[in-house]
């Protein structure tokens, strides 16, 4: 009966996480590549077919898994992938009441720390409460930034949105009318968590500036 | 110079999986519980915002992964957290090029296991080789379902769109036409991998079924 309590609680936590289905951030995904306003655009949107749309966070915590496997030789110091992986599974979780902070968004900038503190409580209190102390401190690991595992994770988290930004042609980017040293600053923390990274990324940001999809 | 065509390739793979974020399922993700034809989902519909959907494969990919963890206590034999891991990300993979089979089709079955033979060479070989054999023999694991990995994987597989269905009034196994019997038999492929997981879900089937959003 006790075992069923704690089960009960860890299928309402996954449940909770099914909500970041329908978190929408403002990267774009990589293969949806109608133009808005075209024939075939407008065709799929009135049958409901995939069409040019943004990824929700559930979406960007699966690629962020799959990378952090895939990449992991490229972390400077040697990293527990498992952790890695959880972190980043759960590092958007308290989006899911405190909303996505654009991340060149200054203004969201100043309320996102307390709104996301508030929110930490509430989901990872959903967990029977040792799994609730070992998420609740993967979070707090990942937000402090300075273990091994929390530096590859963000490397993670700022060199998805980048591989996807730059296949796109620069979309987001765009829409919000950023420029190179914005995104050079704040991709910089890839080299963090991995300097051969952050080589590849560094070029490729270079490159959407030289080719104009990434004003100076 | 070769490190970076190795991470060329690693990229190239991740930017394919990305491409699972377009292949829809037939299970109705958590919360978007506007009624089809309601005044509210048409104008949710006209200003593009979230509608009832079914999740993807990215999606589901996610939920497995973070259930894994989450839920791991409960395998029956002890296993390799990372591994079911790194399985329950790539499972999919494969429907990239042979589609999604769902899984009450007894026709789509015949050719299944063929087209996914051709897309695990195609899509596992974009990777560099040491890793083109650790996912391929990953994802043949996953679909031999006998080490302890594989099982609990498998688990997780059918745990988590029987969660999905069961809190949205059984909506897929309605469209579908599926029956008690159909479900049952599927899903007791839980208790290979977990006895105190199908306790919990055969409950919850039962439970559907005398509630009749399970038809017997």
């Amino acid at each position: 009966m006790e075992n069923n309590e704690r089960m009960l609680k860890q299928l309402e936590f996954l449940l909770e996480l099914d909500k970041l289905k329908n978190l929408y951030r403002q990267t774009y995904i990589y293969r949806d590549d109608l133009p808005t306003g075209s024939a075939e655009f407008e065709g799929n949107f009135k049958e409901r077919k995939p069409l040019p749309r943004k990824e929700n966070d559930a979406e960007h915590s699966f690629s962020l898994a799959i990378a952090a496997v895939v990449l992991a030789e490229y972390s400077n110091e040697p990293v527990d992938v498992l952790k890695v992986m959880k972190m980043v599974l759960v590092h958007d979780a308290v989006e899911i009441d405190a909303g996505d902070t654009y991340c060149y968004d200054e203004e969201g900038a100043k309320t996102k720390r307390q709104r996301e503190l508030k929110a930490a409580d509430r989901i990872f209190g959903l967990l029977p409460d040792d799994q609730q102390a070992e998420y609740r401190s993967l979070w707090d690991e990942f937000e402090e930034c300075v273990t091994p595992e929390a530096k590859f994770a963000h490397s993670m988290d700022r060199i998805q949105p980048l591989l996807l930004n730059y296949t796109r042609e620069g979309i987001s980017w765009k829409e919000h009318g950023v420029h190179f040293e914005q995104v050079e600053k704040r991709c910089s923390k890839i080299k963090d968590g991995s300097d051969d990274l952050w080589d590849h990324f560094h070029n490729l940001l270079e490159n959407a500036k030289n080719r104009g999809i990434l004003p100076e």
